[in-house]
């Protein structure tokens, strides 16, 4: 049924974004987005296996992403959700692990929730028995169990308490040894202690890795880990295990949270998961050698984040700016059309910066991926080795890697919310409908500012080991390594000279890392001396801190992304430095100018040309390239999920038939019209009063 | 039932968040709330009728604020909405309209999908009749046909199109006088036309007060408005009327936006609003004698949102700091009980400049308000007396009442959306869950950057005008009046000068506006010599005409406040220059570090001590006065809806009671618990496959 003008009688010629875009595209083909997407993905295999996933997902009925979608309550939310797991535990049965990763990562940019339901169990439960339990416990529990392919058993992760998020050591739910059953009990003490969050719990998960605290003989050993069973084959829960359902959240609502209560469960002693700490049947307790190897299960997740603030922002970056080229507004001159919303300085100015990000991150993700895969497998044979020097050069790797996935785990996640935000406002009115994604995209996506490691305390825990670096390289005479390395050399760059003058500096990304290297020393050395004089307090300068954090992330993207540029194929490079340029300039000096001039790396007078002279200019030289850079990104209509930003450009017939589709116009009354249309058609005031207070009735009741 | 460990048997004691803000509470009593709250309210009269209004609330069946709130769906949100229309609509046949505006005011608090659908006739339709039809047109309309108790007609506003929302002179739906029948032919002349987000359109609004382009004989003579009714008395659509719903959005889901169609709908000639437009028997045209004075259908929703920035501020810091002072995380020392979150320095340098900042704008709203009813007063009786003289000094406090009004309205609905994004984070993951409020409140929020005037597009139109004055200042030796006078200073300021340099200098809260002042002064200079480098385009300088907006507004804000605390009872006198000067230094010098540094009014040096020692400082001064400051902002706890913020700050018990009530911890297992089950007691991948790829089939087939 089509109850609209189009189709049938258009009385004036309607606005044609079609042909603006596809005009664009003709004409402004620079460079193979293909190629650029092999960059951007890693390698052409890389870039090739995305396309043929993509493909999979698109002609699956079951994964395929459509408009309908953004319509789903909560309880319709969690029922899909389901449905894709079945069909997932389909694909996991051949996939091999990279190739689910891969898929996983796909899927997070148009489901995240689906992704995150299925990662409870892959990700956090098996990652939790793979750092902490023994290759026997992580066989049994993943491959015998065949959990891996989401079969038999479901696995949830018990760590956060309703009063004990970000203070892990702080949680309150015990484990007690109970010698003579050779067993643990587990209990949770009191409200504070309930198990809070925990994904999969209301609905899915059979068992679950508990945080708890190991109890023996009276004596607190801290915070633990132990696999606990929470529903039997019949999926009904275990005696003891109360678990209920979190209910609404902001987002991710197709995910069953639950909270968990254990009322002394009864788990077999080898049900505790003993790579690193054991207790013998006699109740001997063995501690970790080394208590921060226990704490990588979440390390996974926040390298999956970083991979995922660039996909989220490959996808509002294409939506939104296809949408700047198509809409029109305003007439400028005796031009005959209005002019693309591009075209403005102040829309450029808004949305080219993030698009020139999401292009670090891209480089910046694949690294940290690379380099955490490294490590932890580093980790893993040391650790079978049993060789201590080989364990301790992993565990400065592990350190060093920390700083790395903490900083931008925290910083990109940030930013890719404020790229969906800073795009939904880019696209106006229509930019606040939910079938253009980004309300529901925002909603799902700022739980990764305050998940597996809050941001803010994230940030915190890397300024930290910068200042007290600073401090031992100045005053102790020791040397940073790794990725802070360039703190070494702190003592040449604390003098007042400005570090970028000109237009040929900032031209320089090289000389741009550098003033980021100064700055971040400045600020350490600055955040020192306010520490020194308020008695050793690092808290003091907390603020400083998420600076430093984040200056220390796009340290290491801007880093990684000149070493990338030079590998690059010849026929990209000028638009990847062009590109690299604009982030630097804007993401960068701009939005830390503050820093830069309080700390005298850049002057005042040429902040204000970098402001109102550089970032415009190549924000002109980026605006007609904008069409091949998020063409590049590769991201299918299904994908996308946003009719105002599909491929073919025709924004309006697009999105009003997905209105007219997911609405029909037939029910042109509400279901709840007659309560309206009664308020409506209501008899007077003095009627509904029966009449009492009138005239003729006061000279009765008054006599 | 109680399926928790709560009211049974704790092992241990748990957290008790109740101690610490009643003993708070207790200690901190520096000055009477309710004293406070006559301030931020602008009297004791109306702190009081808010104390009315809000019990009335609470004793209502159907307008009482609940956590159910957050479990419903957009069909159920629409209900529940309808009803309370219906209920309104009672409480209207005996407000006053001031009473009902306070009443709105307050509902806008926890529910805004309610008044906005509400206001969508009092506010927009009827508005739209107010600004430009006769007095005779709005009586009819109004007060005859009873629109004004939501009675007989409800009214929408077609104003935005699919293809024009900012540019209203655009629009392209047509009206056509047609001579011969005495009438106008509305029609959507293609899609781009469609009328598109009109609230109340898919299935409230009878009437609708339309913007179309006036045809006559052929001519255009621009964008007018006119009365066209959509639905007849049985609430069914008239002949010629396409409408539908625009379906899911972001927020707001309560409201029923729609589009509609036109397709030669004729309505009588008299049904254009004529106030200034007319259009005679005989197809003869008048036009306005001056186009602005219609084009105030607006500016009544800008005022009120600046209102709702200060009610939604408040909301949002009671809730954080509540939670922020029972929450506790990490121990310190010798400490028995782990660390307040309020009391780490971070956590203050993230909430108390938003807390600063509603009082602020408290007092900002209350005299944008007062100054509104005055100018729109003065230019109706101007406009009946037909006094040219007074008419053109009502259209000159009307222009300054424009920059006003678009300046504060983007500036403080993007400091709100801040506010309540940050406030969340800060509550961890129970900021995430539904039951807390953030999450809705953000989705329903962030409209009102987009809506009545997009934030960029207002702050341009102010910025450019500032701009173009301080062009006339220095070039042409012209006066600027009204808020923007301190221009007039301009040759005074532009000089090189720090004007910022002691903690004496920024105590003292008339330097920082004066250097507020000289910020604007500069910034305008700068971009206007930028505009003259380049052929005069203003857009060039888009990005310093945001900024150049926002600081107007802050202007506005200090302004006002520094009068209106010279009045405030003298027990109240120091802990408002207390915040004010912590708003000062964090809202306005930090957060426009950048500029206040590019523009030489404060010195790199200085600013890192404001940074670094006074913010921090004026954090901890105000810290033990929270409790008091949230508390003079006197929500009540049905309003805040968020158990983690109620007033007895029983956290904890509070939070799970709510989950409990809405999630019923009996249903363990989902409704589409046999999809998991079934996944995850599936036969083997071979037993799926019947067996046909098994050695002994290989060898069957091979043969």
């Amino acid at each position: 049924m089509s109850l609209s003008v189009k189709n049938t009688v258009d009385s004036s010629r309607g606005p044609d974004p079609k042909t603006s875009i596809t005009t664009e595209r003709a004409n402004n083909q620079k460079w193979d987005p293909v190629l650029m997407n092999h960059f951007l993905e890693g390698s052409k295999e890389a870039s090739e296996l995305n396309r043929t996933m993509y493909q999979q997902m698109e002609r699956d009925p079951i994964l395929r992403a459509n408009p309908h979608y953004y319509d789903l309550g909560k309880e319709e939310e969690r029922e899909l959700t389901a449905l894709r797991i079945d069909r997932i535990s389909q694909y996991l049965e051949s996939d091999t692990p990279a190739e689910y990763n891969r898929r996983a990562s796909l899927i997070s940019v148009f489901d995240p929730q689906l992704n995150t339901r299925i990662g409870v169990n892959l990700g956090l439960f098996l990652g939790c028995i793979r750092g902490n339990g023994t290759p026997e416990q992580l066989k049994f529990w993943s491959a015998s169990k065949e959990t891996k392919i989401l079969k038999h058993i479901y696995g949830c992760f018990a760590m956060t308490e309703l009063a004990h998020g970000s203070n892990v050591a702080g949680l309150e739910t015990t484990a007690t040894f109970d010698k003579e059953n050779d067993q643990f009990i587990i209990n949770t003490p009191h409200i504070g202690a309930t198990k809070w969050w925990i994904g999969g719990a209301a609905h899915s998960a059979t068992h679950t890795a508990c945080y708890a605290r190991l109890l023996v003989d009276g004596k607190d050993y801290g915070v633990k880990t132990f696999i606990v069973p929470l529903r039997d084959s019949n999926h009904k829960l275990m005696p003891g295990i109360t678990v209920g359902d979190i209910g609404a959240k902001m987002g991710r609502d197709g995910i069953d949270n639950g909270w968990i209560q254990f009322s002394n469960v009864k788990v077999p002693r080898f049900f505790m998961l003993q790579k690193f700490c054991k207790v013998s049947r006699e109740g001997d307790v063995v501690l970790p050698p080394l208590e921060q190897l226990s704490y990588s299960a979440l390390l996974g997740g926040r390298v999956t984040m970083v991979l995922d603030s660039y996909r989220v922002g490959a996808r509002f970056s294409t939506i939104a700016l296809r949408y700047a080229i198509g809409r029109r507004q305003f007439k400028s001159g005796k031009n005959e059309l209005e002019t693309q919303l591009l075209d403005y300085p102040l829309h450029q100015r808004r949305l080219l910066p993030f698009l020139a990000l999401t292009y670090l991150v891209s480089c910046g993700a694949m690294k940290l991926e690379k380099t955490y895969d490294s490590v932890l497998d580093g980790l893993d044979e040391a650790v079978e080795k049993n060789d201590m020097k080989v364990i301790s050069k992993s565990i400065k790797e592990m350190k060093s890697l920390f700083i790395d996935s903490a900083s931008l785990k925290s910083t990109c996640t940030w930013l890719a919310a404020d790229l969906i935000d800073q795009s939904r406002q880019a696209c106006g009115g229509h930019g606040y409908s939910g079938y253009n994604g980004f309300g529901k995209a925002y909603n799902d996506w700022v739980v990764q500012c305050t998940w597996e490691g809050d941001n803010n305390v994230l940030a915190m825990s890397v300024g930290k080991p910068l200042i007290r670096s600073i401090d031992e390289i100045l005053n102790k005479d020791k040397k940073a390594s790794g990725s802070i390395s360039f703190l070494n050399n702190a003592k040449q760059y604390l003098n007042e000279d400005n570090v970028l003058k000109s237009f040929e500096d900032v031209n320089d990304l090289k000389k741009v890392l550098l003033s980021i290297e100064i700055l971040i020393i400045r600020l350490c050395k600055d955040s020192l001396d306010t520490i020194k004089q308020n008695g050793g307090q690092y808290e003091i300068v907390s603020g400083s801190m998420v600076t430093i954090s984040k200056l220390k992330a796009h340290h290491y993207l801007l880093n990684e992304f000149l070493i990338r540029t030079e590998a690059a194929d010849a026929s990209l490079k000028p638009f990847l430095t062009l590109i690299a340029r604009l982030y630097s300039a804007s993401i960068v000096l701009d939005k830390f100018s503050g820093d830069f001039l309080t700390y005298s790396v850049v002057s005042p007078k040429f902040m204000g040309k970098i402001n109102q002279e550089y970032i415009p200019k190549l924000c002109l030289e980026v605006r007609p390239l904008v069409i091949n850079y998020t063409d590049s990104f590769q991201q299918p209509d299904m994908a996308l999920n946003a009719p105002i930003g599909n491929f073919n450009g025709d924004i309006y017939e697009n999105y009003f038939g997905v209105v007219k589709q997911e609405n029909n116009p037939f029910n042109y009354k509400a279901p709840y019209s007659a309560a309206l249309e009664s308020m409506l058609n209501r008899p007077s005031l003095s009627d509904r009063q029966r009449g009492e207070r009138s005239d003729s009735v006061k000279d009765i009741l008054s006599k």
